[in-house]
């Protein structure tokens, strides 16, 4: 594919390069930045510290600001001089939890490098979601500005180290920031491709409720043989509860939780079933043996525009080795739901926490943690950035780039939206079967080359676009 | 109360010992014989080891004996003469999980002794179950060793190392050990009193059929995002599956579970309901605010004669602080029945998991592992041994001994029925709010101090009877 004079120098500098970069993202990812569990904090501040030094180093003005949460980081280039369009560009340092850690093959916080059916690929949690996605766009302005010594268009990047934990502090520092922070357009790189060779733009994204309800009973544990029958065992009472969030067919028994729902035009139904068959994807990505779900919706309707109830954890008793004949005091579960568009993400929550209580079992009682909510997000697929971003990805990939949704959250393209007044391109460059959250995570070598390819096209393109 | 010329000086010389005895205790417990987790395998030996060479010091003939899971001990005493009565003994020197530790108010194995309500208490896993109770046995004897070198009746004493993990051992050994074991009666020292004051023989056990099962959906653990609503989710699975066990009168939906169940006599009944009110002592033990059960019987009643279905251990997804969005590859219960007289526990084990597998969600499978089955017991409550057990009980303690059943189950009281031939005394000193298998497991030194002293008066009683 030709590329035009100013880029070529970058791409071919970038090739010559990945190596350095690779080694930089396994820096990066042996940081364990996990954002939802306390004993990490110092580890996730020098996560943001390594990637300020960094950006400096570039030759960006970075700054790292302290938050009631993990720190923000705020990074600026002013190189393409006062009347460049200015991109904002977002991601986020913090990483999930690793557990289980027996599953991994290599240590979480290893960033091994091993051969896999694509190619290379690094093992580590936070691979693909999202260090080694935020690190395309980080990588991009660095080959520029070693090329050119400047950029194509005015940058301001903005990473968050508390996605993965709720993002408290988010909305706060777009408001306290929301100045500095002003762009043209804004690129999200935290999302996927449709396959490895076809590269993909995201309009649609599922919103979130999640929380924490534990059902306590006895005041201590008990002993099943002296208590069996007696008391109610809240993980009896508790799986009960549960059993009745879905019915048969898999439709949410909350009431008024669907009321909201807008249904999909055919349309749009008949675009998704073009670009392949979702389901061979979903099983040969998830190991899984069929598809399920709510009942009348074809596999990528579901996903993409249908909403969700999940528990997402479960804990009652005693979960070590072997038999232990106990009545637990309390039963928790984590329960999350996947919303979609005009769904309110709190009535939500009030709905499914009434459920609850609805069904409270005598001499129990609950207590309720929210992990926080946010919005389903449709970005518009006419806009000019969205186009230009989607030529720049045809002529880094084999395939052309397709439009897409995503059944994940990504609460900042919201706020941007509401705060920034600022549409988002959510360009990404995972795969479905990296394996984000769970054990093995991985991002293919082949996607974060031609991820850092793409940004550095996208830079170019958007330098000749008049707002 | 009068005693006589023999037991007297015994019953002082064990008062005048107490201390030394909790000394001793606190240090049988502060080994951590936790015998159903393979990383404790040494400690569990290291337990059996420290009473064998107790035993020995006692004069007792002491043997470890290596068996396919943990050590078993044997001690025999024969200074009563060829034509004494030979007694059983039977306790358990393994403790169950201390898990979870957080909520100790001292470690678990310190042998802590404070203050409470009875006066002084010793604070330990398997303070009450049974480390402390096996040692009113021990401390009886070795008070009438120390006392007339002699015991009044010849003693073959059984401990296990397994009874809170299946008893894999326990069968084989008794059928190799038979002859070693014979005996005219058996006291098995595993149970409750009705309360401080109060001793008791317990009659009845209920059985017990103890299993794990895990559902497998996914892989891989997978992001609730990306595949929510694509595939089953086995945690909501399994809650769908597990909430139909009862219905919301508490009965136990398993096709034919109360099959062979027996209804008990309205006299017996009458029995229980005489002994005081059992729900103000549940309540008050188990901290609960409610007592609930299967619809249309009292709570006694439930406890001593009808099976339950109680779930031990759940466990799926995310466990940690904070919040995962992740759909786990498994989902696991732990689940248990106490069963009463009648109920065949493979016969049941076998329907249990047919409901389940009747219940399997589209592309997922089970896995399930057995852990041990036993049935319900009911010893003859008409015996001399009883009678004599119940008048010395009557002698040591400020009230009559009365005739309790119990909701747990201790097999060994079967297999000594089937095996050797023998029907067991069941004699027992811990309080229905000791928190056995629970956090802050304790035993009162009231209950050990009287349970030592009953021992003794037990040993003389038994002199006196002809088989």
């Amino acid at each position: 594919m030709a590329h035009s004079e100013k880029l070529t120098p970058v791409l071919e500098k970038i090739d010559a390069n990945l190596n350095i970069a690779i080694e930089r993202l396994q820096e990066l990812l042996k940081i364990p930045s996990v954002s939802t569990d306390p004993q990490y904090s110092s580890e996730v501040r020098r996560c943001a510290e390594f990637i300020v030094d960094d950006l400096k180093s570039i030759g960006l003005q970075a700054t790292l600001h302290d938050t009631i949460g993990h720190p923000m980081i705020v990074a600026t280039d002013d190189s393409a001089g006062p009347n460049a369009p200015r991109v904002l560009y977002y991601g986020h340092y913090d990483v999930q939890p690793p557990e289980p850690l027996e599953e991994w093959n290599s240590p979480p916080f290893d960033a091994a490098v091993i051969e896999g059916e694509n190619g290379k690929r690094i093992v580590a949690r936070g691979a693909a979601d999202d260090k080694g996605q935020l690190m395309t766009f980080i990588e991009a302005i660095r080959a520029w500005k070693e090329t050119h010594e400047s950029l194509p268009v005015r940058v301001v990047i903005l990473l968050e180290g508390e996605e993965e934990s709720g993002s408290k502090s988010l909305v706060p520092f777009l408001n306290e920031h929301k100045k500095e922070l002003q762009a043209d357009t804004c690129i999200v790189c935290d999302t996927s491709m449709w396959d490895v060779n076809t590269p993909a733009i995201t309009s649609r994204l599922r919103g979130l409720v999640y929380i924490e309800a534990t059902l306590h009973g006895p005041s201590h544990d008990l002993h099943s043989g002296g208590y069996g029958g007696a008391v109610v065992n809240p993980a009896n009472a508790l799986t009960k509860i549960l059993g009745q969030l879905h019915d048969d067919l898999g439709v949410i028994q909350v009431p008024g939780f669907y009321n909201d729902v807008e249904s999909v035009s055919a349309e749009q139904i008949e675009q998704w079933n073009s670009l392949g068959d979702a389901d061979v994807l979903i099983l040969e990505s998830s190991g899984a043996k069929a598809t399920f779900g709510e009942n009348g919706y074809g596999t990528l309707e579901r996903l993409w525009s249908r909403p969700t109830c999940d528990i997402n954890g479960l804990k009652a008793g005693y979960l070590g080795e072997g038999a232990k004949t106990v009545i637990g005091a309390t039963a928790t579960a984590k329960i999350s739901c996947r919303l979609v568009a005009n769904q309110k993400p709190k009535e939500i929550e009030k709905s499914l926490l009434a459920f609850l209580e609805e069904r409270t079992p005598i001499g129990c009682n609950w207590t309720f943690k929210s992990h926080g909510t946010s919005p389903a997000i449709t970005v518009p697929t006419e806009s000019k950035w969205l186009s230009a971003a989607s030529d720049a990805l045809t002529n880094i990939f084999p395939n052309p780039a397709v439009l897409i949704g995503t059944g994940g959250s990504i609460p900042v393209v919201g706020e941007f939206q509401h705060i920034l007044g600022v549409d988002a391109v959510m360009v990404g460059f995972s795969l479905d079967d990296d394996l984000i959250h769970a054990p093995n995570e991985k991002f293919e070598v082949s996607c974060f080359h031609r991820g850092i390819k793409s940004q550095a096209a996208i830079l170019e393109a958007y330098a000749s676009i008049n707002d």
